[in-house]
């Protein structure tokens, strides 16, 4: 598991009492990859180095790391390295953290520029993180959407799953996003039920993870077989089966399913 | 608790493969308030009969309840007696859980109108819940808020605040928003400190449930202190103390606030 925390030296704040003179820590990202320097360090400059070097589209300021002002920035075209976050996560655990929450804050400003109920231009609040509308009031905060994810026992044997849209070709653990209106226990059983047609039981929390691929909250959770036949719905999943603890190789150590997965062989 | 589930007799489904003139369930609001007829029960009547009584703004369907198709309705205005969900909780608690679903596929589809990225005006998908910009593709699917609400105990009393923001003027547990970013335990780490300035230690999960007021997702979590001295934040929390059993009431078993307050005075 990440063994730090997003907040062990980051602070989020939003009201503007920073000046813009002072070094600061950038996070650049181009099409959702961050920047990191020559030496693989996010950058500590000031504004003025900043625009010298990238043609910035927006940037907004999302607290304090390491006791200096954090921004994150959009940028809109460079010859610069960038980096996936997940090839961040090897590289600095903690930037990936950090840099998990401003690629969201990023994503939110630019998919929330007009009003949703009246398509007015939006304009950003002086005291929260909100983008507001002019003309009707509505408010928009940061967009997280829930998701479960969950690691089925039977006997000795966890139930892995061949999803069609997913880029890495493997078995892994069912996933799925929470409806509006259920329990995060309620969506466990549906999402189960919906892939792969079988009855759970003891459906218990494990652990939770930000996702920042675009914006999900992962809920874990273990559960053990109850009843029915695998019947995959042959549209997000299109194989199903009961794997041994020796037909499972461990992977990288990033997301919440590699922890379930380590769980499992661990117990 | 609420023993009902949201499925007991809901079926989530979106494609209209059902025939309008075939009676229906109609869960029909105005202003998020819910129409119930004179038996103090949901209407179910066909779409002539919905024309006739209602001035109907827009229907969604939202899947089959009790093996009948059920719509979501918003109207423009009426004579008729609504009730708000809180009300309808006493009266059919499972109204309620299916009732929270509903008014909330209702709010989002009032609430992404327009392309958040570009204005353009948004198009229903035929096959999934989702609103889809015509002009640059950007998608909106049902939204939810994850917030989180703790109990927190030292020794036998329990750590209730006054919140500034409530309707209902008492003392209660402590909540808040998920941040993008952070997991479930970094949001109740956060939160309390934020709001009344302690440490705490042992953040265990509780349970969860949807709360359509407007669209969050509590999860619920028990934890015990740690260190610190109580310091409210004088915006969201302008009181807070430690309770012991004697001095606290039961309240409805609506909401998971009430179910964490249970736990503490059954324990």
């Amino acid at each position: 598991m990440i063994k730090k925390s997003l907040y062990d030296n980051y602070s989020i704040d939003f009201k503007e009492n920073y000046r813009t003179e002072e070094d600061s820590y950038y996070f650049i990202f181009y099409n959702r990859e961050l920047y990191l320097n020559e030496n693989n360090e996010l950058p500590l400059i000031n504004e003025e180095e900043l625009n010298k070097k990238f043609n910035v589209n927006f940037s907004l300021y999302i607290g304090t790391f390491k006791n200096k002002p954090a921004f994150v920035v959009d940028i809109i075209e460079s010859s610069e390295k960038f980096y996936n976050l997940t090839d961040v996560f090897p590289i600095d655990d903690e930037l990936f953290l950090i840099g998990g929450r401003a690629v969201q804050i990023l994503d939110w400003y630019k998919n929330h520029q007009y009003c949703g109920v009246c398509g007015t231009h939006n304009v950003m609040d002086d005291d929260l993180m909100m983008l507001k509308c002019p003309k009707c009031g509505h408010i928009n905060f940061t967009r997280i959407a829930p998701a479960i994810i969950v690691a089925i026992r039977k006997d000795d044997k966890l139930l892995m799953a061949y999803h069609s849209y997913y880029k890495i070709k493997q078995y892994t653990i069912l996933a799925g996003f929470v409806e509006a209106g259920e329990t995060l226990e309620e969506a466990v059983h549906r999402e189960v039920k919906e892939e792969v047609g079988i009855n759970i039981k003891n459906v218990k929390y494990f652990a939770s993870q930000s996702w920042p691929f675009p914006n999900s909250l992962m809920v874990g959770f273990t559960a053990e077989y109850d009843r029915g036949k695998i019947k995959v719905d042959n549209f997000e999943i299109l194989k199903a089966r009961w794997f041994s603890k020796d037909e499972i190789e461990r992977r990288s150590n990033i997301s919440i399913s590699s922890w379930l997965i380590d769980d499992f062989l661990d117990s």
